[in-house]
């Protein structure tokens, strides 16, 4: 069972013929995959994580694949179970329904539906599709898998002779293809990107390489032989990047350097394209990725440029580029994140505003722009086995992530604010968006998610996330290695490691500590470990043998957090976070009920105790916390008064919070995070 | 001198000539237009004010002219005095160097130069026209009067013979004009309504009409005979309210009532046009105006609408129009402005947010919407005598209205932000914006500034404004009245008000009691008034005879401000008031100096004194306040941080402050109006 290292050429031998699909995993511990025979021993289609880092000289920690954890029983087995049994079906019903299928149908002649949607409307089918190949990673779905690759036939149907692929712009719209001020507004790299995603993740998934075939065609066919730095070629700008991390992820596929260096080429940005600075700032592309000093612009542009430039640096080592991701990421980390882990948090542009420019009801906070965090935090945590990339990676999924999905998995946010007046009129969760981004995102995310919990490094093996599971995979010696977690995470603090090896080996875990765990322990058989320090890995190094217990307890105890007093509209304010939760509250849970104009007069003691109650009916099972604080007893009317004047009556009131994820499920009410407290 | 009522019929018949320009007033004291003959004796264009209500049938105050207040010696007798040598010509040395008069000469082939600016460029010359206007009822200056002619003679020159003016839409763009959708982009009505403007403003100057008769030529020759609600007519939207209240003056002025008529049918709305409901929330315009519930959309629209529709309810007395704009007030006055008397909280399309949507950083707070605001205010006064409505005048005018443009007189905001971090790398004053709808807006307000000062009624005189002044001018009555004032207002609360009349007669006059002032009193010839409230009239009712001495002594000790707990921004914050003035800390005037990341780190005591001192050579000469505070002594690094956590140490600090208008006129530094209070 020990993994070779193949050459890249051998490696690529196998995945030159179209890979026949591969038995999943079966229930006797044994993998199906391990009987390849030996030429295929390196990295095989199944043997990929959501990244494949196996032959990435500069990344320290290595991927394992979606189908090597199992989560049951659990947080996020629930979500996943939901995302599968309806969030999947029921937007494929609504891509279906909104003619994102006719438009491909159309182009064959299957379809007399007009063109609809906006001109990025491709990138959803094929962001469904890649939920759907990290949801058959985790359970085969005869059904599912019909229908994918049912689309996937009528995607690669409408290929022209030279590789181009894209709805909007096959048809009427031919002459407008692929010129700059298309690139900048057109989306057809973007689309491109993702048909590449889905792509990659379909042949992980099940050894199916159409829909990755068709993509290669249309880069080798269409983009590398008209655009490029030459002279003779035309330039490209991604507009919206994207295209970057999945080339970078098909050279990692496929081996071919073309790829990592087309990506290389759109990330350096090519001055005769000519753009104006706005566009620049805004598309965060068209000058050179290292060039970049602040987060700007349009905040998933900018997440997913750092995730592609986070891969190059990954396959290059280029210093300049790892400069530029550490001046980024201190500033995502010190004034441009929500406590959530959104980003980005204006709706004009959908961008990020200045240093510390963070509103609540206000905040922008798409959910795409908050997954673009997680995954570029993945990408810097791959890069050096850092935790405080992890401790971001947690926050995001956790809160601002995990709010933009309702319980039911058939309501998406766009924007996730902080803080919400119903009176507004808005309706935060809906069913559809004409943009529909955010929704395959973030099913796309949750069904890739037992990929996040481990890597692998050459000395031994990360944990960075916690949730009822069991994994089964081998360290890179290619020992084979069982992980379980046994836990109530993120409801208790308590978990329950057990670390089984086939053959007895010293190697390290490293055993992430949360950042916001105050006080920790750690029981390595039995034994407790002097020095726990949050924000870190804790490395148990040791020889490994048959199998080992490793207790885990980290600080649940609520906590009230206060922001950066350059945060104008948190000042003054506490939010309350447990663990890696972020909570709210919810009108509707409060003494005065849902009157929405009450809302703004409660306000929280800035200590205190903080009584946690789980309660298994509320919200399909959440910790509801109550803190001491109080509320005035009229509204006030006047907007500004003397500070002296008679103020409202104020009595005490007990604030009853319940976890930000899971707002604006129930009937539509009041909503904060960020509490006044009591002055 | 009794001024007659007569009939608007003989009233007309004096406006129907080409009046001559009339004498100014001499310095003997004795008026040159009363030796006017007596078939003049309705309001000629001498006797009108900034606005004429002389026939208003639901107007309760009439206007004052502005050639009847003198300002000298005071807070604004010296901003109209920079306006006049610095604002205007440098202005007017702008607008000829980015080619906004050429835009007219090119149409009559004295100039070869390309058409320049944006759609609405026309409207900048007829806002600088009219300041021109009320300058010279001030003082007059032949000079300045020979350009402004030159100016109406080079646009009068290109009216096309159905009366057409717009230097846009002649040429090759004739066959865009006033369809719907230039109409909703193309400011056609908006730059009409400001040539209207500026041509009665200047007829009430001068006596001069060449551009008031073109602009009716322009309404009856192209606008009448096209446009209006007939079926064989097209729809009108106006676009960008402006039109409305342009037309009503143009009514007050000509008595014609087919002007009414058109604001009117605009005021209602065409359904014929077929907005979409974004256009009509952003423009404020396409629907009735009384199905206005909240203040909505472009700030600058909504502030002009507003303005019209109440021009509209005095000529009319529409109970509906009334109680729409009642509730549009309420949601200004107690969910909508600064604290400054800006309005328009949101940058993305320069409009109203929600309810309570107050940013401070990021406040838009156009420096036109903020004039808006007084228009409006000076309205809803007019037609009820309400001081709540001066209030609101006066706290725009001192603070959201005078920051608008710099101390010299040659820089303006468009916007007009609460707190400011000039590491952002934004400017906020400037001596130019391709859009520089604000400086000669701000230009007209500080030049027509006496004609707000005094409004007369029937039973008497109302005074609004307090600065060193002497007002000649006449009761309705027709009996002669001098009113001065002796005061350094705004830094000094005593105002001595000499009332004189030339003939003994009882009246009443309403003195306005700011609602800022704690504790006020009035003596009237030495008797002190028993009960005087803070916001509103004090009505002084007696039989006046020779010369009366009114004392009053208003409350100028600095108060700190709290703003209603649904303004999330300015929780845990306070703001500092004077009088009228509200105050902002700018970093060079802290011991830290202009270190910018170290200026969220002051606090404000909640209470304690404040220590003021009047500076002669600080800033022109303002009352700067000091109020004791802390500074933490380290900046703050992390972004969210457990509310147990160690805290940045923190020293006392002296906090200093100077008046908001006058902040950016020394070195560029941080600013903020809000302060966080020492917790």
């Amino acid at each position: 069972m020990r993994r070779l290292t193949l050459t890249r050429r051998s490696f690529l031998s196998l995945a030159a013929g179209t890979a026949a699909a591969q038995p999943l995993m079966g229930a006797t511990g044994s993998w199906g995959w391990l009987d390849e025979p030996a030429a295929s021993a390196a990295p095989s289609w199944h043997d990929q994580g959501v990244l494949d880092l196996a032959h990435s000289p500069y990344a320290k920690l290595r991927n394992v694949p979606v189908r090597a954890v199992t989560l049951s029983g659990g947080f996020w087995a629930r979500r996943r179970k939901t995302n599968v049994a309806s969030s999947i079906p029921s937007m494929h019903e609504e891509l279906l329904e909104h003619g994102r299928m006719d438009n491909f149908l159309r182009l064959t002649g299957a379809s007399n539906a007009p063109q609809r949607g906006p001109v990025y409307s491709d990138s959803d089918i094929y962001k469904w599709l890649e939920s759907v190949a990290f949801a058959l990673q985790s359970q085969d779905d005869p059904a599912l898998r019909q229908t994918a690759e049912t689309t996937i036939r009528e995607i690669v149907a409408i290929q022209e002779p030279d590789g181009y692929i894209n709805t909007y712009y096959q048809g009427d719209r031919k002459k407008d293809r692929m010129t700059v001020p298309t690139q900048t507004r057109g989306h057809e790299l973007y689309c491109l990107g993702h048909m590449l995603q889905a792509s990659t993740a379909y042949y992980r998934a099940t050894g199916d390489r159409t829909l990755m075939d068709a993509g290669m065609r249309f880069v080798d066919g269409y983009i590398l032989p008209n655009f490029g730095p030459e002279a003779d070629k035309r330039p490209i700008v991604s507009g919206h990047p994207e295209i970057e991390m999945a080339l970078i992820e098909l050279y990692r596929t496929t081996g071919e350097r073309k790829y990592l260096e087309l990506a290389g080429y759109i990330l350096q940005g090519d001055p005769r394209a000519e753009l104006r600075p706005e566009q620049i700032v805004y598309m965060n592309c068209g000058v050179p990725f290292t060039t970049k000093t602040k987060l700007q612009g349009h905040a998933v542009r900018a997440m997913y440029a750092c995730c592609g430039a986070t891969d190059y640096y990954m396959e290059t080592g280029d210093a300049a580029y790892w400069k530029t991701l550490e001046v980024l990421w201190k500033d995502l980390a010190q004034a441009q994140m929500y406590v959530t882990g959104g980003v980005g948090a204006r709706s004009a542009g959908e961008a990020f505003g200045e240093d510390y420019e963070l509103p609540n009801a206000q905040a922008y906070g798409e959910s795409c722009a908050a997954i673009g965090n997680m995954m570029w935090n993945w990408r810097m945590l791959a890069a050096t086995g850092e935790a405080r990339f992890a401790d971001v990676m947690e926050r995001a999924l956790y809160n601002g992530i995990n709010s933009g999905m309702s319980l039911d998995g058939t309501l998406y946010c766009y924007r996730n604010p902080l803080a919400f007046d119903p009176t507004s009129g808005e309706h935060i969760r809906n069913p559809w968006y004409d943009t529909t981004c955010c929704p395959p995102n973030l099913e796309r995310t949750f069904a890739s998610l037992p990929g996040y919990f481990y890597s692998t490094a050459t000395d031994g093996l990360y944990v960075h996330l916690y949730d009822n599971s069991e994994m089964r995979w081998a360290l890179e010696s290619g020992n084979g290695l069982r992980v379980t977690q046994k836990t109530n995470y993120p409801w208790e603090g308590n978990v329950r490691l057990t670390v089984a090896v086939d053959q007895p080996e010293e190697f390290t875990v490293y055993v992430r500590v949360p950042g916001w765990s105050r006080e920790s322990r750690v029981l390595v058989a039995g034994k407790a470990i002097a020095e726990v320090r949050a924000g870190e890995y804790l490395p148990v190094r040791r020889r490994w043998s048959g199998e080992t217990v490793v207790e885990l307890a980290f600080d649940m105890r609520p906590e009230l957090v206060t922001a950066n007093p350059a945060v104008a509209e948190d000042t003054g304010r506490v939010a309350m976070q447990r663990g890696p939760v972020v909570y709210c509250m919810e009108g509707l849970d409060q003494t005065k009920g849902t009157d929405a104009r009450a809302f703004p007069l409660y306000m929280a003691n800035a200590s205190g105790a903080t009584h946690g109650e789980y309660k298994p009916d509320v919200l399909d099972g959440v910790m509801v916390l109550s803190h001491a604080g109080a509320k005035r007893t009229e509204s006030v009317d006047t907007l500004y008064a003397l500070a002296g004047a008679e103020k409202a009556p104020v009595e005490p009131a007990e604030l009853k919070m319940i976890p930000y994820y899971a707002w604006d499920n129930r009937e539509e009410s009041s909503m904060q995070v960020w509490m006044p407290v009591v002055g």
